[in-house]
């Protein structure tokens, strides 16, 4: 098979149309209805092919469009979105956020690599199939939303009221980025998500720390015993049943992280750190891609002025791995947590709603295997890592709950061009790359040794 | 001696004027300097018997009198502030704050009681003594600045500056408040204060507690710490020193305190707090007035979302008591907080300038003696009692280093007045109670057994 899809002499005409795509200045967060709507219909314009088409939502629309010509072959959904961050400080950039400027070999622009650069990517693979070949090697069905950087909040009712037109036997994430730039990688996990608050309250008011000081119980004292109290010395996590139902880190897990090649010195420096602390018993790695996390993520609590607080608070966040479920997590802290009696405050933890638990997708299933031979297609003097993504993406819990399918992340974005932040980057060659590589993964799955198996959709299941 | 001073004919006139002075929004903080000078001038104008007037210093101006024609009669300075708090909140407010209304038993407007209405008194005072008898039983010098309320940045200077015009035997603070409505009462301590913040930092910036959760230790997990190793369980505060060169309480004090009517159920419901806490080893009221104390008065650290914050910051200050320094007891801090050694965090400590010893004036001094007779003259069926008061009074340091003198406090301010807070009254029949007692004092300290005996300013000292 020959490579049909030659990038390189329409460098320039894919910029030019990928500059229109980064101009409209799509920030779910903040811009009107109109300008989302404007980035919605460019999509469903470049869905064509596919009966393209900008479809309601209770919040900013969804872009439509599938094409399903080939009968008997696999449907994949891919998913993506159009929405961007908020630029941030404006100041901080060094080139105008919503113009795509090529900066020797990058580009630089607000959503370039998140994910307007990576949705790019399929959008010119599949108009390439169809323009050289006159068909996809499978039915594909196209999804993309507007609201992925405010957290999905319509995403999930738009996908239970329209689960059956969106069956497919394997989503295709567009969005997702790979984990460093020195060699190719695929996600197999993600960690799941719980957050809380814990609030100690004391007096109705504040008080001045002058004429109540000393008789009444400090409510950040009391908050800072309880916060002290969540982690033993040693990094572990002191909450009785934390861990509940996770497996052993296996031996050869261990072995397969040992053997990626991670610099423990530069991730400290570039961090800026004296030094790295963690769990004891677990390398960096280890606890970055198999061990739960609880993070203090901020305490809000008085001020720079003289009196005793009367609510102090808490906001503490766990990444969960397989096996934790996010409700019995939530239970564990808060029974640790009003198990201490802390005298002359009272004490109380609110749970946030929208727990998500973790992912996994089996190092052996059809889609990891095409994916790893396809980046091997395009990288073929480099191994194809696997990766574990410490964050959270709770799209992937929902693509498994109600279309029953897994998901592939497949982005050509890498994690350092500095997503959400000013300056966002993509590298220009992730195009060209990610071109042959989606071209070559679509094949894979629609035929030969990792042809995808249907999970739904056609009553087979 | 009869009272010659027979308030209650000409209570409504009183009223009026005062209403002319609180309808000057004399907002330290906020107002223009023109408005300042307004309610200066209105002092100023006042002093009329007395040279009054403004004086221009590096910030809102001085307001200064004197009246010296008792030659051989002691020297008493008299201060006071005409600047007051900024409104808050004007919808809490039930009346507009800069009208003077009178409600019932009580007069409502911002400033009434801190320090309008108490400087109110002792003006009338002084001119009825004109007025009646042509002249004041000593010899009188007068200071209100404009600046009490912004912690008075200029009046050290000022005070330094003008030391031998301003000398005298003892001050006398028209600001102040009585301890609480069911007694007067004499303070005859105020605490001292330092302040620090303590910082540890992380990383270079803020880091996603997914991508980087679990490998790097969090600041704000690190300050916990250090904050929950302030005070050990019995409510000691376990830094080494910091109850250093503090004598034991006396059983005779011990007593003192043990026979003075305090309702600690009450205090406790007023606070709205289920239960009291404090040092192990003392009394409600022992903890107050007696024993240091050290709160946490504020945490500032990430927020709600799923950071590891770069930096986390407490705010502490200490009230301190007779025999502690104040920067022995920064030192024992600084020193405490960085020997806890926690990996991966930097640790600093960052003392603020001014820190202020405790201030006592002994119970037989004259001045406390004069003024407890003169209460006692005003209020014959109630005992006078000698109360600490647990806030700090920076300008009394000041006024002993600078000028030699002790200060009384004599206020007829209530501590339960809403000072500062919206709402802000005065017990109208406070103002009669205090014109008599300050003309009982006067005449008290200028001959009789508890005549002030000369500290400095005309050489014999």
């Amino acid at each position: 098979m020959v490579d049909m899809l030659s990038f390189d002499s329409t460098d320039a005409a894919y910029l030019d149309e990928l500059a229109d795509y980064v101009a409209v200045p799509s920030v779910s967060r903040d811009a009107t209805a109109e300008t989302m709507r404007t980035a919605a219909q460019w999509l469903a314009a470049q869905l064509s092919f596919a009966g393209g088409r900008v479809v309601d939502t209770a919040g900013h629309p969804v872009v439509r469009g599938e094409w399903l010509g080939a009968p008997g072959a696999p449907t994949i959904l891919v998913y993506g979105h159009y929405d961007v961050q908020p630029t941030g400080d404006l100041a901080e950039w060094r080139t105008p956020p919503f113009e795509l400027r090529v900066d020797g070999d990058v580009m630089r622009g607000r959503g370039v690599t998140d994910d307007k650069g990576p949705v790019f990517i399929v959008l010119k693979v599949a108009q390439a199939f169809i323009e050289q070949e006159g068909a996809l090697p499978l039915n594909v069905k196209f999804l993309f939303e507007g609201e992925e950087e405010i957290g999905s909040p319509h995403l999930p009712a738009y996908l239970r009221e329209h689960a059956d037109e969106l069956a497919a036997d394997l989503v295709i994430s567009a969005d997702g980025a790979m984990w460093r730039p020195s060699e190719p990688s695929l996600s197999i996990a993600s960690k799941g998500l719980v957050t809380l608050d814990v609030e100690v309250s004391g007096a109705a008011t504040d008080l001045h720390s002058g004429r109540y000081g000393g008789t009444v119980a400090n409510p950040v004292h009391a908050l800072s015993e309880i916060l002290a109290g969540l982690h033993a010395a040693d990094g572990r996590v002191a909450v009785d049943g934390f861990y509940d139902g996770i497996p052993e880190l296996s031996d050869e897990r261990r072995a397969a992280i040992a053997a990626v090649p991670f610099d423990e010195d530069r991730y400290r420096d570039d961090l800026g750190l004296d030094g790295l602390f963690g769990e004891a018993g677990y390398s960096t790695l280890e606890r970055l891609w198999e061990r739960p996390t609880l993070e203090i993520n901020g305490v809000l609590a008085g001020g720079k002025y003289t009196v005793i607080p009367h609510v102090a608070t808490a906001h503490i966040s766990c990444r969960l791995v397989p096996g934790q479920r996010p409700e019995r997590v939530l239970q564990a802290i808060t029974d640790h947590v009003l198990a201490q009696k802390i005298p002359g405050v009272r004490v109380a933890v609110r749970p946030d709603k929208g727990g998500v638990p973790a992912y996994t997708i089996p190092a052996g299933h059809p889609a990891i295997r095409a994916a790893t031979e396809a980046l091997a297609h395009v990288y073929p003097d480099q191994d194809v890592l696997l990766a574990v993504i410490a964050g959270t993406l709770p799209a992937t819990a929902l693509f498994e709950e109600v279309l029953g399918a897994k998901t592939l992340f497949f982005s050509f974005s890498t994690a350092d061009e500095n997503l959400h932040a000013p300056n966002e980057f993509m590298r220009i060659s992730r195009l060209r790359e990610g071109m042959r590589a989606w071209e070559r993964l679509w094949r894979l799955l629609a035929d030969g040794p990792h042809r995808l198996a249907p999970v739904r959709g056609d009553g087979t299941r």
